[in-house]
């Protein structure tokens, strides 16, 4: 029998409803395949800042670290939105991230035949969608120094941060990026702004050097500005695609909505060894929080990534995987994802439907 | 008689030939409103690189500052992309950005009801949007020092760039935002990452402060992830969008791909005094250049944008733009907006065209 440990991290708004629907759906799919999983929930973001005063107490760390894979729900309200910088939900995220040394996030966005009409594009355009967004999760501008406030000699106010790179860590994240183009259509664009960017200058040129190590992927190169249109316009031509933490940030979200089920989609965010850490690509949705509204198969599909990539359980994932879309096959639809003819429910009747096939 | 002296700068790839249209238009539309126009033609990017070595050749830039206003074409192409940094069309673009002041670009982004099938997106959504983008174009990371690239003692290689805002910088394109919004349907929404960067901590704080003046414009903040995202969901929600340098590169280019005609779109680079620069926003399409397959209304209307913004001309302005509707209404179509049941022009002929009505 095999066992592991998860780390459930509920965090704040919606997080506590889909992460207690995706622990049930995730301890179903394990015990029918004879694994073990023990469960420590831990807080972090406005929770653990109100509990503890810190977004990431030193506790939840540890025990993230010291299990085999972190299920997160979603952090940040309304409440701490004008706290100080290190009293921000947001921070215990980016602590969380960096103590985990998750420096390579997988987005994927893709618009299923059942959610299709979801899409604010055109049936033809979002028909078919299937991209992977790898985002650089630990550099980049979120992390860059020196950063900061400062006053000049003429009492005028600046606000600063620093984009930066080293080749290393671009390597590292492009290697990446590289073998997951190769597991899916072999296609992997680099998106960059190395017409004006020295950081976006190396990152082009390492990744460049890379694709002769993956002679079979087949690279090419796009401003982020050409890539935030022609996600658009056709974003069939995409297949994988890698860049940085704060480009990552928009185009993933960008990508996400192109799906019109953002409900729906999870995201692994994983490093060179260690727990990976896994969460829905939604917020915290503070406006629909406590009122049993929430979708919960982002969190439900998030803890299969979760059951493939941390644990290499390939069948319990694919359990999940494939009860969700028995699930939307019968017609069951929580609001963000509704249309007419089809069973309107809360984030708990879906869980319990879900469980139904598991 | 009013005289003015325009700088034409038509760059590269399908900038001389969307230029030379747009010359047209303007000496006519000029003419019938007995204004005298004296225009000036100068290199600028990878045609000025092949001439005189360098993107933007003093008397370029001389001649611009000098005139009244300048209108551009477009820059860049496969030839100079290799180049280094001092010797790429963009440097000598964002040079004559920052040469003139020009810190303001407005990128109006309109679905016009005749073109509406062109956006991928579906007709319900697409249909009514009118957003104005107010982009900060001469300060934050695409000038902010220090930049560039350095090696650490273990011989690793970075790449680096600085986001810096000062206050009066954020207060002067804040102020340019709460006028355009004003004179627009009231809505203003600042767009930034504060709950991560410092930079935009200092916006949103400046920009708040601010809403003082404008009681009757209604401010509201969105984070750049959410904002991609919610441009697909519901552009309708945007009246008028004010952002930062990099944030405004990507999401003006992907409002604008939202109305599936980035041919048609004009913009309009403006600063505190001196003249204004005003460019399509598409690029140079070294792909079709030479070919007279660009479509040359959205630097028409960036005459038209000219003549309203710079010469203070109403009358000319509306002229244009007027001719550019009834052109459409006749049913000519470039390739890039051509739909079925309407007549296939190349530039020149839609010059032509446009000729007619003005
Ligand atoms: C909450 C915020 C700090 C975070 C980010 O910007 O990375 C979020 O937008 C995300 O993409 O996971
Ligand atoms: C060509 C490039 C330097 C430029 C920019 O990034 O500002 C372009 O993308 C634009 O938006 O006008």
């Amino acid at each position: 029998r095999r066992s592991y440990t998860i780390t459930l991290l509920p965090g704040d708004g919606i997080g506590p409803e889909v992460i207690s629907v995706a622990k049930s759906v995730l301890s179903l799919a394990a015990s029918l395949e004879h694994i073990s999983l023990q469960f420590d929930e831990l807080p972090v973001g406005g929770a653990a800042i109100d509990l503890t005063g810190a977004p990431l107490p030193a506790e939840t760390l540890a025990a993230a670290k010291s299990s085999d894979a972190v299920l997160l729900g979603a952090i940040g309200g309304y409440k701490w939105d004008t706290n100080e910088k290190h009293l921000k939900p947001e921070t215990g995220l980016l602590q969380l991230r960096s103590g985990l040394g998750v420096f390579a996030n997988l987005r994927p966005a893709v618009v299923l035949p059942q959610l299709v009409d979801s899409s604010t594009l055109k049936r033809e355009v979002a028909e078919g969608v299937d991209i992977m967004v790898v985002r650089e999760l630990t550099g980049g501008i979120y992390f860059g120094n020196p950063r900061g406030f400062r006053k000049d000699d003429k009492g005028e106010d600046f606000g600063f941060n620093t984009e930066v790179y080293s080749g290393s860590e671009i390597d590292r994240i492009a290697r990446i990026a590289f073998k997951v183009a190769r597991k899916r259509r072999g296609k992997l664009c680099s998106v960059d702004k190395a017409n004006v960017l020295e950081s976006s200058m190396l990152w082009r040129k390492r990744v460049s050097a890379l694709a002769a190590e993956f002679p079979d992927v087949e690279l090419s190169h796009m401003y982020v500005d050409n890539a935030a249109m022609q996600l658009i316009r056709d974003p069939k031509q995409f297949d994988t695609i890698v860049t940085n933490n704060i480009f990552g940030d928009i185009l993933s979200d960008e990508a996400s909505m192109l799906t019109g089920s953002i409900g729906m989609l999870p995201s692994a965010s994983v490093g060179e060894s260690g727990p990976g850490l896994f969460e829905p690509i939604h917020g915290s949705a503070p406006d629909i929080a406590g009122q049993d509204k929430a979708n919960p198969l982002a969190t439900v599909l998030s803890a299969a990534m979760l059951l493939r990539y941390a644990l290499g359980e390939e069948n319990a994932a694919r359990r999940i995987e494939d009860a969700v879309i028995e699930t939307l096959n019968m017609g069951f639809r929580t609001g963000d994802i509704f249309s007419a003819g089809m069973t309107l429910v809360g984030c708990k009747r879906m869980g319990e439907e879900v469980l139904k096939s598991v």
